[in-house]
C-alpha cells in the first residue's frame, strides 16, 4: 500500500483539493504506472456531483491516463519499466462471460470495474487518474505508441475510444457519409477519426461558432442545428450519425437525416428517457443505437490507428492548481477541446509521501 | 375503365358493404388480375377507421392479394394470361430515387403508392384487394410459386414480407437466437420463417394461451411477458428481437434481452411516441430499429423461399359476407392467424357489371 498525491473530491459539492489516495501493493499481474498526463472528462464531474448515483468520498476521478511504467509484478509479461502506457475507463472485468471472452470487456455481463468510484475486487473503491501513480492489472493497460504526442494521448483513452468504436462497428470508411453531432471533446475526436478512416464528414453543431475548427479537422461540411433549414437540406444524407451530446434531442428530426439502413448512434445521453416515434424508424429501415467506450483490444487498435494517421485530440494543458477552474469551463463547454492535467505540477506541489 | 365488384367502406364508421370500384383500362405495362384470395390485415381497419389520417370514401382496402392474370398490356414481358400472381402493399413508386434504384421501393424517397387509399399517378385514389379484379403495373406484380397452397398465399404479401425482410436484413440463420414478440398474423409468419432460416426461435407473448401453436410452428421456447421472471430468465439471450405488436412496450425491459450487438426491430408501432432510456442501448451496443414491408425483388425472394421451405400462414377462409364479423374478430385478436376472403363469394353475389 502506498499513499500518493492526488486531486481529491471531498464531497459532491466541495471544490477539488490536493491530497492523497491509497494504491495497492504491486501484485504478480500488476503494473505500477507513474502518471504524466490526466485528461478531464465531463463524466468526472457528473460522477463527483452525484448525477449518476451516490459516491464514496473522498474520491479521485480521471479515466484518461497516460504515464510510464515504474514497476511490474512477477507475472507481468507484456510491459517493462519505462514503457509508455495508458489506462482508460475500466481497470478490470470478470474475464469469463461471453462479452469478456469476445474482447468486449466494456460490456462485461457482471459489470466492468470502472477506473474510479467502483468497487474493486478487494472491496476498496477504485481511485482515478488525477494522481501521480496508479496500479493496474496488466490486461487493462494499453501500450502508447511513441509517435503520438505524449501530452495529447490521455483523452484518447476515453473520448478517443468512445468515438472510434462505433465508427468501426458501423463501418465508417471511404464512401460512407458520417455526421457528428456536437464538436466537443468526443465530437472533435469523431471528426478526426472518421476523416482518417476515409469517410465524408459533416459536423452538426448548435451554432457555426466552431466551424473553422471543424473544417480544419477535415470535415467537409458544417451545419447549425439551430437553423431549421439544416434538416431539410440534409434529409437522407448520412449513413451514420454519431451523437456526442448529452442534451435531449428531437430524435425524429435527426432520424430524418439518415439514408437507407442508416444508424444514429448515441455515445452521449441525457439521464431522462427521450420519446421515440417508432414510425420515424420505419422509413429507410433506420436504427437507433448506443455504444459505450470499447474493449481493451479495440482500444489498443485505436491508439495504433491514431498513431498511424496522426490523429490526436486538441488539448489545453493545465496544472493541478487549475483543475477547479477547468471543471467550470467544461461545464460551460468552454474548452478546445479537452483539458489535460500536467501531473508534474501535482508531483511538485505535493509533499513527499510514502 | 371497368366497374368491378368490391367490398367497400362507405365511411370511417359504417360497416363494410358490397358495391363496386373502378379499375383503369389496361395500359401497355399493366396486368389485369382476377383476384381469388384477399387477406385481411389490421392495417385495413386502421386505415378505414381513420387512425392513420383522413381518407377518401368510399374506399376498398386490402393489400394481400392472390389471383391470376386475365389480361396483359402490349409492353408486358414478364406475365402471361393464366399466371398465378400476387400484389402486396404498394403498386408503384418513383423508380428513380436512390432507394428505388436499390430495389427498396418501399422506402421510395417520394413515397411509394400504397395499394389502397393513396393518390395514384393519374390522380385517382387507389383501391385495394377486397375486390374481384385489380389492374397493376407489371413491375409491382409478384409471381406466385405453384407449390404454395393457393388459399394461403395472400397474407405473405404483407405479413410475410414484413417479417421476412428484417429477418434477412439482420441475418437470422443457423446459430442466431431470435425472439418474436406477439403470435398474431405477423408474429406467426416471423416464427415460421425464422425457423425455416435455421434460427433458434423463442416466442414472447402476453400469455401462454397459444403456446402449443407456437411450438408446433417450430419455436424452441415460449414465454409469457406477463410474468416478470421472463425478463430475468431471458436476459441477454437474443441476437434479434422482432416486435410485431403495436401496443406500447416497456422498451428497456426488452432491450435487456439482447445480447452483444443485438437488435430490437419493430414492425408494429403505437401511434404515440415511446420513451427510450438511451443508457439502456449503451449496454451491449444495442440497436432499436424499424422495418417496413420489403422491396419487390425481396418480396419475390420471400415467396420463393416460402415455397421452397413449405412456409405458409395459417388462415381462416371466410366469405365476403363475413368480413365485418372478421374485422371485429381481428380487433379482438381472435384469429389463428390470418383471415383470407374467398373472392369467389364476392364474384357470385355481385350483380354482373361492366
Amino acid at each position: 500500500m502506498a499513499h500518493v498525491p492526488a486531486i481529491v473530491a471531498p464531497s459532491a459539492d466541495a471544490p477539488l483539493e490536493i491530497g492523497t489516495v491509497d494504491r495497492r501493493a504491486v501484485g504478480a499481474h500488476d503494473v505500477r504506472i507513474a502518471i504524466d498526463w490526466a485528461g478531464i472528462c465531463h463524466s468526472d464531474i457528473h460522477t463527483v456531483r452525484g448525477d449518476w448515483g451516490p459516491q464514496h468520498y473522498p474520491l479521485t476521478v480521471g479515466h484518461e491516463i497516460a504515464g510510464h511504467v515504474v514497476e511490474v509484478g512477477d507475472a507481468v509479461t507484456r510491459f517493462s519499466v519505462g514503457d509508455r502506457v495508458g489506462v482508460g475507463c475500466m481497470v478490470n472485468s470478470c474475464g469469463e462471460c461471453e462479452n469478456c471472452r469476445a474482447g468486449e470487456e466494456q460490456y462485461c455481463e457482471r459489470g466492468n470495474t470502472g477506473t474510479y468510484g467502483a468497487v474493486d475486487r478487494d472491496g476498496t473503491i477504485t481511485q482515478g487518474g488525477y494522481s501521480t501513480e496508479i496500479v493496474v492489472t496488466e490486461s487493462f493497460v494499453l501500450r502508447v505508441p511513441e509517435s503520438l504526442p505524449y501530452e495529447r494521448v490521455a483523452p484518447l483513452l476515453c473520448a478517443g475510444i468512445t468515438t472510434y468504436s462505433p465508427l468501426r462497428h458501423w463501418k465508417a470508411g471511404p464512401g460512407s457519409r458520417v455526421a457528428v453531432i456536437g464538436l466537443g471533446g468526443l465530437g472533435h475526436m469523431a471528426v478526426k477519426q472518421a476523416v482518417a478512416m476515409g469517410a465524408e464528414v459533416t459536423v452538426l453543431s448548435q451554432s457555426l461558432s466552431k466551424r473553422d475548427d471543424g473544417l480544419a479537422m477535415g470535415a467537409r461540411d458544417y451545419f447549425a442545428t439551430s437553423d431549421p433549414a439544416t434538416f431539410e437540406t440534409l434529409a437522407r444524407s448520412f449513413d451514420l450519425i454519431i451523437n456526442t451530446v448529452s442534451a435531449p434531442l428531437d430524435l425524429a428530426q435527426y432520424f430524418g437525416l439518415l439514408t437507407l439502413n442508416g444508424t444514429f448512434v448515441s455515445v452521449g445521453a441525457p439521464p431522462e428517457p427521450m420519446p421515440v416515434q417508432v414510425f420515424s424508424l420505419f422509413m429507410n429501415r433506420r436504427s437507433f443505437a448506443g455504444s459505450s467506450i470499447g474493449g481493451i483490444r479495440e482500444t489498443q487498435e485505436m491508439l495504433d490507428f491514431c498513431a498511424e494517421h496522426d490523429v490526436a485530440p486538441d488539448v489545453e494543458v493545465i496544472t493541478a492548481q487549475q483543475v477547479n477552474e477547468a471543471w467550470n469551463r467544461v461545464l460551460r463547454s468552454d474548452v478546445r477541446y479537452r483539458f489535460v492535467i500536467d501531473v508534474a505540477s501535482l508531483r511538485e506541489q505535493a509533499a513527499p509521501t510514502a
